[in-house]
């Protein structure tokens, strides 16, 4: 991308979609190349991309995509931080429940990525990664909104 | 919520509001109604709702509205995760002052969802919070900005 | 800003443009001015400013610019909750190298600012920073999206 200013005007146009993720158990799963393809068939060219997670016990992040020992570093890092075995109250659904709260508070819920020329403006090493923070398998509804023209 | 993608064109539209949230102490203020609100006064139907916090020891989160013990546990975590009794220098305003700083760093001081058919995607367990960091009571503001058509 | 409900409609603009920011070693730096120097030469008074940050060992947070002791402490704070000699799988590029990520991942990437009337709605004591997590002197990238009319 051309360090260059770019301005554009024009009728705006939006896009909505929802997706569905599937998780086996704790950790990062990536889905870069999911938005990349739903972008691809879209007119909009210069816009923002918004992805928003309509869960509290999963979570989003952009990360290094390269090597693999970082997401596990980074999964076994949160459990240290957020550990099942704290003073919680709240355990109605096991261990991982309230862990799970306090990951996806400490990360994000929703990420907003600028698209130019088609493509989103991520780094070499970015990934964008769904956080699964529950132990058993989950549907996880992630709402994809381009708005742009 | 459909899954199937929706496109729109038209003329953008803009609205900007700020409202005011009044804290008594440290803890989860929730105000999804009040933006629902707000949303149901505007005629966008499709866009992006930012909400922006406008300090340094308050913050925002989006966590679950179902049982209260989760709110109470999410606000113990972050204040054994930054406690009060901190090798800090910044300490103008009391023993809650660097912790506010700190807690605001660790979780948002904006969030983006958007909007489809007038409503918020918010999943179902999904509630907006203001979390007060500061013990005192206080006045918050918060900048509600709508794009869309 | 006046709390008075603002809307506007007309033909949508963008300006998208990547700074590049100079770090010497870890630590917050401040770059609202930037900021506000590239949103002055901008058409759009009313919108909204998302700012990106390409990196994986740098993010971005919102703070206090007033003492600047609290960056100081924020610096000093997440070396100790993400520490060097953590037991990390990852290490190519030094001890620094996973703590980056992690501080990383418990900050943000990603900021969306609303504009009005052509300025940032920053509180009084609100700055924008990028915080450095590599000890070596880096180049960071950051695009700036701005959206509005």
């Amino acid at each position: 991308m051309s360090p260059e200013n770019q301005v554009k005007a024009g009728i705006v146009n939006q896009s909505v979609r929802t997706i569905v993720l599937t998780t086996r158990g704790q950790g990062l799963y990536e889905f870069t190349e999911t938005l990349s393809s739903w972008l691809s068939e879209q007119e909009i060219q210069t816009g923002l991309l918004t992805v928003f997670c309509r869960h509290t016990s999963a979570s989003l992040l952009i990360q290094e995509n390269a090597d693999p020992t970082v997401q596990h570093d980074i999964k076994a890092y949160f459990s240290r931080l957020a550990p099942e075995n704290g003073p919680y109250e709240h355990n109605d659904e096991g261990a991982d429940d309230m862990p799970a709260h306090l990951k996806t508070a400490l990360t994000q819920i929703q990420l907003s990525i600028p698209l130019v020329n088609g493509r989103l403006v991520l780094g070499t090493w970015q990934g964008v990664y769904l956080f699964e923070h529950r132990v058993r398998p989950h549907r996880r509804e992630i709402v994809l909104h381009l708005i742009g023209e």
